[in-house]
């Protein structure tokens, strides 16, 4: 074998991370759960069905405006076991520490967990705590994994967008991304801008109770809305086709990516959703949404069409199309 | 608060661990489940009884004899779960990779990761990748959680050692301490010793199936066999007098350990067990560990005693009797 090497571009969440999970992990452990590709598997086990998913939570600065990264550690995955419409109910935690960490640091970090457990009503019910000589690791890392429960005939996944979905957005995109480079690179930017990090379950909750026809749902994070979507119409074997100007972007995240070089497609977010849904359902779902306080921007942004199947369109500001590929290298290593 | 850092000795399983985890997590996420100190949750869903188990893997060398990381990962949460009687069905994977590291060393774990699940009989159903810059972690750090299903009226949990309980261990204590320290340092031992990295779910089945009389079972990891039996007397209110002699350790592990100056009561193992279990059943649930591969060297060490409660003694092989106390600081950092 040719000596091959792990670039950070294999965990940017895009193209390189895909084909290492396709090329590399796939073979070894195929099973159907695994093979979903959705944000948590999900089983049955006696006579519930569950949902289970895992991230690990690297961000650099582990403090930043908006949160840290033990409440994003834990709204990550509140919010991908939400993604399957499942209730999240116990989560563990493991600690990778740096040896000469900051005890009052910690105890910082403890307590957004806290009040991020709280929030979601979820509980840590185990956990491991491992510590590093000085110089093995960057500070602390964070492992979480989550158990929910699906109730009824709930069945939300990447795979069932169907043709003439309405797509929505929960509110504005790459919030997290830019906060959390704005902090890390010293940008001063006009407007301080906040990390949108937020568990989602609530929301998912009332729109879930508002309509059946929900078909699939997706936290855009690392990749960001662009990544997502190509996920989904390779999931579903459809296409989408978005509206540039219909996607909410605050002007300080516009401005800041411009400045940097980023397209805001492609900028991690960790407190908003995709959602596809029924037609028929749409506006009462996105009015059910704009009530919630983590969906009151929520927009349509575009719809599941028959054509370009596997493909992202995107009818751009000044009028053309576009294509919206998956990203293919790391935009931003190390933003959750 | 005065500036205090973390010390390998918090991650060390033993004392150091122990008030950390006391002091500074349980304050902020005290719940009934996670107090319980076992090695993994245990609550209800539905109408089935689940274990849930958490552990980040940090081990140096990556590869060491009789293992590696990756298989280490597998079998540390199989085992945890195995620990509550659980029969482990489904794992989570998050691995940390350090930029730079070698494709082909990723598929070698990769590959040791299919071994361990294919003979511990559970299935990867979700992961998570992330890479971060060179010099931000060590190579590759994994972290596991698992699920469990715990059938019938099954109750194991360090809570319920009783008096009179005899007290198993499953084969030869400290193999993994010593063969992970002697590759890390390049020591030359007259006979190579591997890690006793093992899978333990099946001999637990048998040892359940034997007996509903188990009342405890934990793994000695982190910590030794010494710091295992520390947290069970304070978990269940009774002493415990173990006999030096009865307690099997390998010639070359005893070796290694004067040597080094360590104490192999406290030296971590990866593929053993401890049992306390009513007497009247001791003797068929030995034979029964016996037949397995991974519990042919089990003996009874000792027994559970009302007096001084809350602490071990020992019988020494020179005919004194001496306590022995929970570890104190980090014998060997990034053991596991």
């Amino acid at each position: 074998m040719k000596s091959q090497k792990i670039l950070l571009d294999h965990g940017s969440g895009g193209k390189a991370s895909h084909d290492l999970i396709k090329n590399t992990f796939f073979p070894k452990f195929d099973n159907p759960f695994l093979l979903e590709c959705d944000d948590s598997a999900v089983f049955n086990m006696g006579n519930s069905k569950l949902a289970f998913s895992t991230d690990s939570y690297v961000v650099d600065p582990i403090f930043f405006p908006g949160g840290d990264i033990g409440s994003l550690a834990i709204h990550g995955t509140v919010n991908d076991l939400a993604m399957r419409g499942a209730r999240p109910l116990y989560l563990s935690v493991g600690f990778i520490i740096e040896e000469g960490f900051d005890l009052s640091d910690l105890e910082k970090i403890l307590l957004s967990m806290k009040s991020a457990v709280h929030e979601a009503e979820v509980l840590i019910v185990t956990g491991d705590t491992k510590v590093v000589p000085k110089g093995n690791a960057d500070k602390l890392f964070i492992n979480t994994a989550g158990i929910g429960i699906i109730e009824g005939d709930i069945d939300i996944s990447g795979h069932n967008a169907q043709i003439g979905d309405k797509v929505i957005i929960s509110g504005t995109i790459g919030d997290h991304g830019i906060a959390v480079l704005s902090c890390r690179e010293g940008l001063e930017l006009d407007f301080p801008l906040s990390s949108d990090s937020a568990p989602l379950n609530r929301l998912v909750f009332e729109m879930v109770e508002e309509s059946p026809n929900i078909h699939v749902l997706r936290d855009p994070t690392r990749g960001g809305l662009g990544t997502s979507l190509n996920e989904i119409v390779a999931q579903s074997d459809v296409g989408i086709m978005i509206v540039e100007d219909d996607i909410p972007v605050r002007s300080e995240v516009l401005g800041a990516c411009e400045l940097l070089g980023l397209d805001p497609l492609y900028v991690a977010n960790e407190g908003k959703l995709i959602g596809i849904v029924d037609p028929r359902d749409a506006d009462r779902i996105l009015d059910k949404m704009k009530a919630n306080k983590y969906g009151h921007e929520a927009r349509i942004i575009g719809e599941v069409v028959p054509d370009h199947v596997g493909r992202i369109f995107m009818k751009t500001r000044v009028g053309g199309t576009r294509i919206v590929d998956m990203l293919t290298g790391a935009q931003l290593p190390r933003i959750c």
